[in-house]
């Protein structure tokens, strides 16, 4: 079952593509420095794909700072196992199921007696497709009522309830702890949730799953705004990004446009790193560019 | 349950108000003849509120054309009872649940075998609330699973399958039976489903549900146009009615605001009746204004 999708795999599409990888890498590592450093992070969805990636490079890039790891079966996550091998104490490696919500509200527990505040959530998780359970549609004649109310449940309505059991936890992280003012909830959406894109159409369930996820964390970041709570929203398109998730789907992707996943997340993170006030319910591409709803 | 909303009650607010509705529905009437004249005319939820006043201005402002109702309760559905004693053969009453497919398919063979065509199809049913079981959400606190749930699979979830068992029939029906050259599929969503125009927060799960049908209403549109259907989607957003749906939210509206399902559907009607084919996948208010996504 592809939930929490990733791949171990490398991909390069090209060498000059490599090159440019290479590159850009190196020009991020040179920015200033990382602004979440010293602060709690909470990536959802962290055992494979983007989000354990998100993992890897938010102890990687900082000295300090705790990250706190969620996916549905720890046991299995030896992506996961691997880092706490070499981080120890930094990292701690949850057991949430975003289907569950009181597997959240327990997390939620765990991290306020722990540490007491989040500087940053990241929903990592998704889902595309599931063999002989869920297949991307090709057509209105394929839509199916499980496969909408599926995709809704895990990519829409799942990441609302984490910030709903993390708020607390986020407002108390908004200004201690990091250099930052805010603390920074992202919810990873997709450039096919945008209804205002939409030129191919297809994908019914996935498209509207990630559409409603972009309309509730609007809404979410309106409220925060209203209260003055020192957290802001924003959502993230990563690319297409070598993963498992992506993987059925790739012999389409234009030459150059297939990322590894640390590319990716590398740009991400910059994204996030500078997210201020004003970005608050913004829709970002990985290149920083918004995209219309 | 608030299931298909509606109201028998005609709201003025000032005389004022009464006035110009008088002299909106004036000028509508004068306007050129309908052009679904003629043609097969579904509406689903049709019991009461907006749905029911479609299927009376739809018998009532045509001399010939068939119109097919659907509403989950038949028996108990007096308004549509009244509307049958009147119009007689003009005017098919079909059981259909929205949340049950084979209620859905049921209705599409038996307007297969009865007519072999449909040129008009109107989501009509929505829910906001319904007493103890859905209640719009005034803060992210009050985010239910069950609610973001249950407002997708009636608000989204069910038009979309309503237009993928019709299609068949919306093929047919176009180009034939009336003096359109294409049939017509419309969704009734709401500004509220709008992510650009968000800037008040709450009412999550309809919210969520209303900009996720947009999306699939969108997506479903692009498969029209690329293989050449004579069938174009619009989504539509009704104003502020004055049903069922709206009556416990009713004090926030501005006066003037509060329309009357007469007016609402007059100006609907109007819409439909000059869709063209480049209004394809756009979603429109009770004005004709677009509306951002």
């Amino acid at each position: 079952m592809l939930l929490f999708p990733v791949s171990q795999r490398a991909f390069m599409a090209t060498p000059a593509l490599a090159f440019r990888f290479i590159r850009r890498a190196a020009a991020f590592s040179s920015s200033a420095s990382v602004k979440w450093e010293g602060g709690v992070s909470l990536v959802q969805g962290a055992s494979r794909g983007i989000g354990l990636e998100f993992v890897k490079q938010l102890l990687e890039r900082n000295d300090k700072g705790q990250v706190i790891a969620t996916c549905r079966n720890p046991n299995g996550a030896t992506g996961l196992l691997d880092l706490k091998n070499k981080f120890a104490e930094r990292l701690d490696i949850l057991q949430l199921d975003l289907t569950v919500e009181s597997t959240i509200e327990a997390s939620a527990k765990s991290i306020r007696e722990r540490y007491g505040s989040l500087n940053l959530l990241i929903n990592a998780s998704g889902i595309l497709s599931i063999p002989n359970v869920l297949q991307p549609e090709t057509t209105l004649n394929k839509v199916e009522k499980s496969s909408l109310m599926l995709a809704y449940e895990v990519n829409a309505v799942g990441p609302i309830l984490m910030i709903k059991h993390m708020w607390p936890l986020l407002k108390v992280g908004g200004g201690i702890g990091t250099e930052r003012d805010v603390a920074v909830v992202v919810s990873l959406s997709a450039r096919v949730g945008s209804i205002g894109d939409n030129r191919l159409g297809g994908w019914h369930a996935y498209r509207a799953s990630k559409t409603a996820l972009n309309q509730l964390t609007k809404t979410v970041s309106v409220e925060f705004a209203r209260k003055k709570d020192p957290v802001i929203c924003i959502l993230l398109h990563p690319g297409t990004v070598d993963t498992d998730l992506s993987r059925p789907f790739q012999r389409n992707v234009p030459e150059g446009k297939l990322f590894t996943k640390e590319f990716s997340v590398q740009k991400l993170l910059n994204i996030i790193n500078n997210a201020k006030s004003h970005d608050n319910g913004k829709f970002f591409a990985w290149d920083g560019q918004e995209i219309p709803w």
